[in-house]
This record gives structure tokens, sequence and C-alpha cells, in this order.
């Protein structure tokens, strides 16, 4: 019997091809998921440009094809009794934590959507802290961070601690961040509660501040069309290379925000699924609150945007880039050199992006070319100023979903009110 | 007429004494509040020792004998709604945040406190910006935050930023953290969301990273009993010297945890009084997050505890040092240095803590001697590591209680749900 391994947010566009990733290497897998990302899309008019059965349908044709089984439980973190059944039942060795909204735009969009963010990952995070400490203390959380919770200072960026000299006296203390958007703002509050868990429960912890990932296909993902793991090209969920993919294959230009100097460390999708197994095979210490930087390259949008303009140029397709005025608020030129040795050390093989990733990620977006949803990708950004996002407005205005967020904002109320507010003055 | 301050979370102890501080100076004050404190009383069983009345009453007082008027406004800050209709009635120049659950052990009970905690203060918070963005754009945030923040580094404590030299080029960034509780972790969590607001918006800020507060006595809170501030005493609400006060009034040991070596900064409440009227009458400046540490004075558990024996015996009256297993997880025995010259900079005169202070404070206790409840006095102190708090577990156990948890619960699972749940598969 193989060891357990927990896989929360599964059906997400790492979560999947993960849980196959481990279930392949032997682990007993089970894949958790509150099925948020496929309600969020329904929310805001958005979806994967690769089409994406359910998960009773993956976990099944993942067993028929290979004989392995993933465990799929439907279950949502903030529900802290279920998470807490869960966890006494499969007491796994290690989890993964994939289980957060993990769109900076989506949080940016308003309000609503900043503090749904916060909540739904500071909440899931905690109770997963706590169910962790009463019912597995040995378990090993590897939690997914971002490389935006550093924000981009104008020192090299350490992985998690810096050791700082300061009138004459030294100590090692986390990097000072400066994060990016409400959403980032939500994972350093993560990496803040996941530390000082580490410190007075003794919890075992890694967490992975991952740069921007790109690329669809695992040796897992290309066994079979229903096991392939979504494809986002919207501003809201759609990262900058796949963004640019699609907007080419469409025959629209590449759009750069701003300038396009803006630097961020990147890595394959095949790479993640490296780091997270090497995180889970080297687990942390008992206390020990371990931060790699999960990323293999650094570019800027420019860079970015030449590569697919000549990947695509050596199939003969023109491909333009048009500069746009930047809807975040962030340095369109920097300084950004980022540490990331940590994971390498311990065995990591980077796959490097190269014109023949590019190619199978154009000649993939060509398959589907036809279910490209123009709107979606002349809708301008959400503005980090101003907020708004068209698409959003367009599909909030119907009346079944202005009830829902009425009644999310008068939940939100409630919770924060004392148990005893009935007995008191008013 | 005078300009208009909110002070939010003005039937605290601070809130009070600050609501009635500001309307002598000739603000027009407005005093908001949920009534949550009063609300945690009625759950855990505590309660302060000096009575105080209802809000209604307080500011009718104050009228009464001021020829004064505060306007109290029933508001819970987690109600967004609510809270835009205020800022849009008032759009007040300041609003003066107190408004957040400010107990660490009670943040420390169990999961439910940890979530809630968090939740009240980050959700209240985040409302808080938005509302002042879109309805008092250049209203001045000013926002309690706390020393325990920083942790204790080995290095010295600078005022919210740091100027970091490293590998040849430098930055100055926020002060790295390592906060103590869940709810130190909040006010982090709150800084970091300011200090975006004040960067993507241009918000005015100020982040007063405030020392333990000690006293009970303004000019103002003696002007009659009803305008007393709470004096709180019990190990979840209760600070080191207030606590002190009350054991040594109560004939019992004084409880020093551990070893005592604990350093941290202190000041007066009438030192409290005087730095929040120094921010407000210099505003910060659009687009500033300022952060002023707010304490007067460092001393270690030792030394404070000494004090009250020294000023008892003083009167005649013998009284004995407990020191008690440390249910904290806590350096004894540290290195503490903070600076805090910036509001001594814009005019503030320490109130340094002396004997007559120490007498005022045993004679306002001996005055209501008779209101201890030992029990209270003789609770085990929540624990770091393990949770709990019997006196709390005694009044949770009423079936009252513990319906309003499973309510809370399905909120919060509820709040992170997407709104188009229904329609996805399970």
């Amino acid at each position: 019997m193989g060891k357990t391994v927990a896989v929360l947010g599964a059906d997400g566009y790492i979560g999947w091809p993960m849980a196959m990733h481990l279930s392949r290497l032997g682990y007993d897998v089970v894949a958790v998921d509150n099925l948020a990302r496929r309600g969020w899309d329904e929310e805001g008019g958005t979806y994967s440009l690769v089409p994406i059965p359910t998960m009773e349908q993956r976990v099944d044709r993942w067993h028929e094809l290979t004989g392995n089984t993933i465990i799929w439980h439907h279950l949502d973190l903030c529900d802290h009794k279920a998470l807490d059944a869960f966890m006494a039942e499969f007491v796994p060795e290690a989890v993964v934590h994939l289980a957060e909204q993990r769109s900076a735009p989506f949080s940016m969009i308003d309000r609503d959507h900043a503090v749904r963010t916060q909540v739904n990952n500071i909440v899931g995070n905690l109770n997963l802290m706590f169910a962790i400490n009463e019912r597995a203390p040995d378990c090993h959380l590897v939690k997914l961070g971002t490389m935006g919770e550093y924000g981009c200072p104008n020192i090299d960026i350490e992985e998690g601690y810096l050791t700082i000299e300061h009138n004459g006296r030294t100590d090692t203390l986390p990097y000072p961040k400066v994060p990016h958007s409400f959403y980032h703002l939500s994972k350093v509050a993560d990496s803040q509660n996941i530390h000082f868990g580490t410190r007075i429960w003794g919890m075992r912890a890694t967490d992975l501040n991952q740069g921007v990932v790109y690329g669809n296909q695992t040796q897992d993902t290309m066994l079979h069309p229903d096991l392939m793991t979504r494809l986002d090209f919207d501003s809201i969920w759609g990262t900058a290379l796949n963004r640019f993919c699609v907007q080419a294959a469409a025959g629209l230009p590449m759009t750069v925000y701003g300038q396009g100097g803006q630097t961020r460390g990147y890595l394959d999708i095949r790479d993640t699924m490296a780091c997270i197994t090497l995180a889970i095979e080297h687990p942390a210490e008992r206390g020990q609150c371990r931060v790699f930087n999960q990323f293999t390259e650094q570019f800027n949008l420019n860079e970015l945007a030449d590569m697919v303009l000549r990947a695509r140029k050596a199939r003969g397709w023109e491909t333009t880039i048009a500069h746009v005025p930047n809807p975040r608020v962030e340095s369109e030129s920097h300084y950004y050199n980022a540490k990331h040795s940590a994971l390498v050390d311990l065995g990591l093989q980077p796959h490097l992006l190269d014109e023949s990733l590019l190619e199978s990620m154009i000649e993939l977006v060509e398959q589907h070319v036809d279910q490209i949803d123009p709107v979606l990708l002349q809708q301008p950004s959400v503005n980090w100023r101003t907020g708004g996002n068209e698409v959003w407005d367009a599909y909030a205005s119907q009346s079944q979903v202005m009830a829902a967020t009425d009644s999310i904002d008068s939940l939100v109320a409630s919770q924060a009110r004392p148990r005893a507010a009935q007995l008191q003055q008013d």
C-alpha cells in the first residue's frame, strides 16, 4: 500500500495533473475540491478553451487507462467540520494545498471579490492548519504560495527569509513583502499564519512561492482528451503566455500591459509537478516552515511576446504586438533577481521555455481555435485603480447572481457579530 | 462648525475616552460601534470591573455635562452596505479605526475564535478601505495596529519600514514581522492591506503600532462615573498591569508567565489620546502609509510586578508574586529595542509610569474590590499550544451559544462557495 496524499484543489489547472502525477508514482491520492473554479466560470462567463469533463469522469478514465485509483472527495475547506472529518478519516502523510482563489484580477474587480478572495483563502487555510494539528499532526503541509507575495523589491529576493544586519546586530527574518493585489495579499496572510503554526504547534510546512505557470501537457494529461487540464485565456484567469498564444491564434494582437518591462519568474507545468513531488519526498521537519521559490526562469512581458511571435513566424504566421495602457499598478521597468536554487538542490531538472514547448502550446490552441470567444479577448482588463470588469458586470446584472450577492453580504456581516448580540443594548 | 471625525469601536476601552477627548477639542464626533465587545463578555462570562452604562447613557451624560454632542451610531464594519451609507452621509475628515477584536488569548482559544478574529478584523478593515475610497477618498484612515505585529526580533525595531542593504543594493521595505498570535496576525494582514490601498488608490493612512495600554482615567472619564471606561482584569481581556493590580487587591499573588523577562512597550491611556489626536492633526499625505510606534516606555513583566508590589507596600499592603508556567509560546529572555520617536517629534509629551499613576489605579481597583469574581482570576490562561479556556467552555456548553456556533460555521462555509454552485456537478 502506498502513502496517502491529499491534493486539495484537485479540479484546478495544476491540481488535476498533480493528482494524476502522484497517483502514477504510487501514492494513494485523494482528490479534493469544492468545484468553486467551475462556479466562478459560470459567474463571470469564462471557460477553459480545452473542454474538461467532470471529476467523476476524470478519475474513472484515469482508472480505466492506468489501473490506478484516485479517490474523488467533494469538500470545501471553509466547511471545517467536513474537513476535520476528512483529516480524521484519511490521516494523509502530506496535503498539497492548491484550493484557493488564484486570480489577481478576480480579486481586484470590486469589494465583494476582494473580500471573497481573502475570506475563502485565509479561512480555508486556517481550517486546514487546525485540522492537521488536531487530526494528523505529523502531516506535511505543502502549500502553494506565489512569487507575487514579494513584489518587486530593489534588492535580491531570497527564498522566504532574509538575514538582516542592522545597527550592529543580526537576525534572520521573514522576507519583507509588498504584494501586487488583494489575491497576493491573501497568500501573504496564509504564509504568516502557516509560519505561526509551525512555531506554536510544531507543524511541518513547505510554502512554495510559485512563479507564473505555462503549458498544458504532462505525461498524464496527454494519455486521453478526458485527462486534459484547463486552458484559460481570458483576462481574469489566463496568465500572460497562454493569453498571448490564444490572442495570436485568433488573429488579434498580443496585448502587452504598458511598457512590458514587468519581469516575473516562470515555469513549465511539468516542473510544477516535479517541484511539488520533491517537496513531498523530502518533507519539512516538525516545526520547520520551509520556503522555496518555485520557478525556473525570469522573463519580462516583451521577451515573452517576442518568443511567441518568433515561434509563430517559424510556421509562417504573422503576429502583432500591441502595448495597451496598463490596468495594474506596478513598475514597468524595475530590478528583479529572485533566488530559486533550493528545489534545484533537491534534484529539480528544469524544462526551460523553448520553441518546442511554444509550438506544442500553439498547436493545442489551434486545435480549439473555433472555441475562442473574441468578446473575452477584447474585454478591457480589470483596472487596479477603479476595479470593474465588463463581462463580470453583464453577468452580475442577472437577478440570480445579485440575489446571491445579497445573501453573501449578510453572511459576512453575521459572521463577525458576537453570538450573544441579541442580549445587548442597541 | 468643527471637523467630523468618526471613532470606530467607540464602545471600547480606548474608543470611548477617545470620542470624548476629540469632542472636547471641538471635533464633530460620530461614535460608531457594533457592541461586539459587550457580546463577547456575555459569551465568555467576563465583565468590566468598573461598571459602564449604555452608549446612549454615555453620550447623554457627556452632552449634559459639557454641552458637546457626540453622535452615537450603531454599525458593524462587516455590514458593508451600512458602512458605505455611513461614509456617504458623514464624509468624515478622519476615521479612527479601533473596531477590531483585540485580545490575543481570545484568538487562541480554538479554531472558531481564530477564524472569527481574522474574519472580523480583516473584512471590517477591507470594507472600511473600500468605503473610504468610494465615498470619502480624502479621508485620513487612522488605524490602531499593535507592537505585537513585530514580535521580538534580535535587531532594533524601526517604525514600520526598514532600509535593507543586501548584496550591494538597497531598498526600504515594510519591517519583517513575526507576530505573537492569530489576533496579531490579523493586524499584520490589515497593515498589508492598508499599505496596498495607499499604493493603488492614493489613500491617506496612519498605522499606529500601539504598545500595551494601562490606566483608566483621562480628563474626561473622571467627570462622572457614567463616563468611565472599562477595566478588564480576566486572563482574556485584561492586560498585564491591570491584571496585577486586581490580583493584588483580591489578596492573590500576581501571576507572572514564565521567567518574566518578556519585554514590551507600554503607554498611559492619556498618551493614547494624545497620539491619536496628533495623528489626526498632522494627517498623512495622499498615497502615504505612515507607521508610528505608539508607546512611551519598555518594561519586562518582572519590572511591572515589582512596581505594583512597591506601590502597594508604600501603603502598607503585602503583595506576592508567583511565576506560573507560561501558557504562551514566546521568548522569556530576549533582545528588545523598539524605536518610538515619530510621535514625540510631532509633539507627544509622555506620561511615564510612576507611583502616582499606580496609586490611582490601585485606588480605583480597591473601590470596586467587591466586584471581583475570583473564578476569573484563578482560571488558567488560554494555552497557545493546546487552546482551551475553562470559563469559555462552561459558557459554550450552554445550548444557545452552541447553536450560534453552528450557524456561524455554516455562514463561513457558504461565504466562500461560488454563487453559481448550484449549477455545478457534485
